[in-house]
């Protein structure tokens, strides 16, 4: 396991929308996904609102902790999007027009005939010395400061600059993950499953319940990053499932003790 | 404005499958409905995995900052569900089989005729002192712990469990709202929303892009707790889009400036 390299990360989801129910959040579960599948391990994510002292706590607090924080929302053109600002300050910088941005969006609106007004030239801020992370969907770029990623929130754009993103990230070693369907709830397995846990600290076991028609399954997922690891654990689920069924086989059935 | 009362939360959604992906989240975007309707700000969310440290220093965060803090996640019967145990702790209490949720469980079992294991007897466990919240779905109930309300995490039962916490909830003035549909991105309306959000301090006007089709429109939501603040600000916006068209209109067929 001393061979394994962990690489860690946070998410900040910035928006009032998502704190009111406005909006139901889709980045999420997109990025720790693509993080999962890139051996990035998310830690922590956060949601605050569209304000400045609540942005700048929160990413302070994550950056100083995990490998990367990606951010999503609040880089719209609009007086509510303060992200740029917010960023800025907690790394203590200023918050400029960047002058690549400008000429991007300048020629974009240019070619669409559009006027590239004030509020549109504020997609252009960031904090000074920041790098672009290309927005193929709708020009106005991310950026990425220190180790923060600053994207969209709009979930296209968020896609598309993630995306763009990936690449450029140091990667652990891949949690690799086996998933085996269980038709019993967790009491019946609680107890032989901790056990199983107990007997292979070098995975990770989690029992996830179901409920559908009024009756609880399990899916259990054996985490690790070795594969012979998952594997002897596996073999130890499926005994276990295969020793409750026979346990309920004999108490619905006594005949079949024979 | 000085006879509002605003009451705060967070929400804590506990689990490794929320973190890698697995599981999408759905409780927070409905809490964060039902506290909106409720006249109670959400005012932060955190995700944390199913690791003791991560939940005591998160839960002692949000539960010293905000009126009321919710949890889902973690109260099942196996190994990894450590919520009550890390809640326990947070609180400096010891965490007990409860004498009334062992009493409701063993009854529960044991009319279904299955074996109350001691997997089974894990969601009896609770911080000393705390009150029950039901569970009407699956038995095993949630708890209650200073401003802390600690519920499942499968969706059908965090929702039965906040419904039935909802009505203990001390409420602030709700903040209403008024949604407007704005066929303008966010870079026509930007500069002139600004404005409309400088003279009516009063109210908050939050504006979120939509892309279809490849191209973008915006919801505008004025939001306050008086509706004739709101009133007024929405005529303002409305009067804005009018302002737009017509600009528009001039641009693309110049003869209707006559």
């Amino acid at each position: 396991m001393s061979h394994d390299t962990v690489v860690t990360a946070a998410m900040l989801a910035i928006g009032d929308e998502l704190l009111s129910g406005r909006t139901k959040d889709k980045n999420i579960g997109h990025l720790a996904e693509l993080l999962t599948l890139s051996g990035i391990d998310l830690k922590e994510v956060r949601i605050v609102a569209d304000d400045e002292e609540a942005i700048v706590e929160a990413l302070n607090a994550l950056r100083a902790r995990y490998d990367y924080v990606f951010t999503s929302g609040g880089i719209g053109p609009t007086h509510d999007d303060i992200t740029a600002d917010a960023i800025a300050k907690a790394f203590g910088l200023p918050c400029d027009h960047d002058e690549t941005a400008m000429t991007l969006l300048a020629e974009m609106y240019r070619r669409r005939e559009m006027e590239f007004t004030e509020a549109r030239q504020r997609m252009a801020r960031m904090p000074r010395g920041a790098a672009h992370i290309a927005n193929p969907v709708s020009t106005a770029p991310g950026f990425i400061i220190g180790n923060v990623y600053v994207m969209a929130g709009v979930p296209q754009v968020f896609q598309a600059m993630i995306d763009n993103v990936l690449p450029m990230l140091r990667t652990g070693t891949p949690v690799l993950s086996l998933a085996i369907a269980c038709p019993y709830g967790e009491g019946d397995i609680g107890t032989p499953l901790a056990a199983i846990q107990k007997a292979h600290p070098d995975t990770s076991i989690g029992s996830y319940p179901r409920y559908i028609d009024q009756k609880f399954s399990t899916e259990i997922v054996v985490r690790g990053r070795a594969q012979a690891a998952i594997d002897a654990a596996g073999a130890e689920v499926h005994a276990m499932i295969g020793a409750i069924r026979r346990k309920k086989e004999v108490v619905e059935n006594p005949s079949a003790e024979a």
